[in-house]
């Protein structure tokens, strides 16, 4: 099985970004960016995850999705947040609905 | 620390929504209407992230990344892909680029 | 040839409607719900218009194109602006670029 | 009053530009590249939609509207499609509707 701890040791890297000279790497030129740019690459991979179902490219696919989940990371860690803090929020909702997860869903 | 193994128990629940009812819970029912419907909710969490982050609400910010990696889930489980595929990526990724992401990150 | 002045009538609809009863129409329910449910519309119309372009349904798109103008529509009236704001910014452009609008584009 | 025509204008120098030499100007760079990456544009003058209009920035509101009602007649013109159609659309659900466009948006 895949450690799904690979979250924690990205959004390591990512706070180690956060001070380093935006040229770097490339997220460090993202957070030197600014907000709005990293808002702008979460809507983009929102998108291209779109356009990759839609054409049916599994392979496609995983890599939107994994880019969607790692520009997230970057906008959490833009505002001090973990992926931590993210899946604490889905384990929260799963301990409350139990089978039946439509009532959590509700206040979204 | 939150074990993020619950992505896992998260996909196992989604893939026993898919054969259920559409009545019988909130994801049942997204399943039931197929792709365009979860690329929809796809893309309107990752609207209402946007909006979160604008806000400067990080308790809002954290709701709506979950609710922006659950939907994810569900397209991944629609398509018979799972979490684990994508933290795969994610690792492969971290393998290749080390100390510097930036070489991994020109193929997206 | 269809006068492209429809989107001014929509427009004097539009502000006739910000001081409508919430219950008298759709628009005046949207704008009693404020800013986010109308950029909410915003971001599903596109998404939406994405997916209709790549089921290459043309009928479905400008469905879809429409619905988007219109949404972004409301989101002007939202902000005491009209589409001859837009226009004007559109016709501004074009006196610049002439036959290559590459140089105005690059300030977006 | 700004003639709104300006729209046909566009539509007519895009149409140009899809046979035009890719590296003559922006917009034939762009049909060169394909649907995939006129929707992206699409998608991303969307999301800077929302950030000008959360920004509470009208000056750059009407500049992000201006580009996301360019990209989408970009995407028409990919499809042989134009700004008419939209117009004709929105004009057929006006006449519909009359004083109450709640009708027509049912179908959206």
């Amino acid at each position: 099985m895949i450690p799904a701890e690979v979250l924690y040791s990205i959004a390591d890297t990512l706070e180690a970004r956060k001070s380093a000279a935006p040229s770097s790497s490339y997220v460090a030129s993202l957070f030197n960016k600014g907000e709005d740019a990293i808002l702008k690459k979460v809507a983009e991979e929102a998108a291209e995850t779109l356009m990759a179902s839609k054409d049916g490219d599994k392979l496609h696919l995983v890599r939107e999705v994994a880019d969607l989940w790692f520009h997230s990371m970057v906008l959490l860690a833009f505002h001090g947040l973990r992926p931590e803090d993210v899946l604490a929020e889905l384990k929260r909702r799963e301990g409350i609905s139990g089978h039946d997860e439509k009532a959590s869903r509700t206040a979204s």
